[in-house]
C-alpha cells in the first residue's frame, strides 16, 4: 500500500510539474498577475518589475526589437504615455512550462481594452529565477488583431 | 602560473557558455542550419525534423497558433505548397542562450526571398535536448515586413 501511495504521489507530482502547478509555476503566475495589476493602476514602473533589469533583456513586439531594460521601459513610457493609452490589460490561456529549477517559458494571450480599440495577440516569455525571484529575460509579443 | 591558466580557462569557458559557443550551442546551430538547407531544397519534411514530433509542439506565426507537430507540418505544406512559395530562407543574427544542460532559447531574424516578395521578421525558439538531439518545442515567429 505504501508503495502504491508512493507511485500515486510520484504520478501526481510529475503531472503537476508538467502543468506548471508547482511552487515555481505559482511564483511565475504571481509575477504576471502583479504585472497586470500594476498596468491596470497606470504603474509602468511596477509593470517593469517583472522584467530582468539588465542590458541583456530582449523585448520584441510588433516588429520592433528593444535590447536592455532601459530601452524597454522607455519604449513603454512612450507608447503608453497616458492612462487611456494603457487601457485595461488582461492575460489569458497562460501555459507555464518549467525547463529547470531556474528557467521556464510561458505562452499566453493578451488583450488591452481601450475606449477606441481592443488590440490583442499572443506572447512568449523566457523566465529565469534570480535571487530576487523569477524575472522575464525575453518577451516576444505579437499583435494579432486591432479590434 | 598553473593557477592563472586555470582562471583564464574558467573565464574563457564561462564567456563561451554565455555566448552559446559551447557544444550545445554548436549542436543547436547545426539543427537550424540543417533546417535552412532542407527548406532551400524544397524539403518540408526535412525542415520539420528540427521540431519536436509531439502533440505538445507549439508553433505560432503571424497571429495563428498551431498545436502539435501534425498541425504544424500541415500548415507548412498548405502555406508553402510549391517551390516558388518557399523561396530561399535565410536566418541571421542568431543568439543562442543555454538555460540548462537540456534547454535553451534562440532569438534570430529570418527572411524568405521570393520572386514577388521578400517577407522577414524575428523568431524565438525554445529548444530541448532529447535522446535524439536538440529539438524546437516552441516557435514564435513574427512577420515584420512584406518587402
Amino acid at each position: 500500500m505504501f508503495r502504491l501511495n508512493s507511485i500515486i504521489a510520484v504520478l501526481f507530482l510529475s503531472s503537476a510539474c508538467s502543468q506548471g502547478q508547482t511552487p515555481a509555476g505559482d511564483e511565475i503566475r504571481l509575477v504576471l498577475t502583479n504585472q497586470v495589476k500594476a498596468w491596470n493602476r497606470g504603474d509602468i514602473d511596477g509593470f517593469m518589475k517583472g522584467y530582468w533589469q539588465s542590458d541583456s533583456l530582449l523585448f520584441t513586439s510588433g516588429g520592433n526589437v528593444e535590447r536592455g531594460w532601459q530601452a524597454t521601459v522607455e519604449k513603454h513610457r512612450k507608447s503608453y504615455s497616458d492612462r487611456e493609452k494603457m487601457g485595461t490589460l488582461r492575460f489569458s490561456d497562460l501555459q507555464i512550462n518549467i525547463l529547470s529549477e531556474s528557467s521556464a517559458w510561458v505562452f499566453g494571450r493578451w488583450e488591452v481594452v481601450r475606449n477606441k480599440d481592443h488590440p490583442g495577440g499572443v506572447f512568449t516569455l523566457v523566465m529565469k529565477k534570480f535571487p530576487e525571484g523569477w524575472k522575464i529575460v525575453h518577451d516576444h509579443t505579437s499583435i494579432e488583431n486591432e479590434k
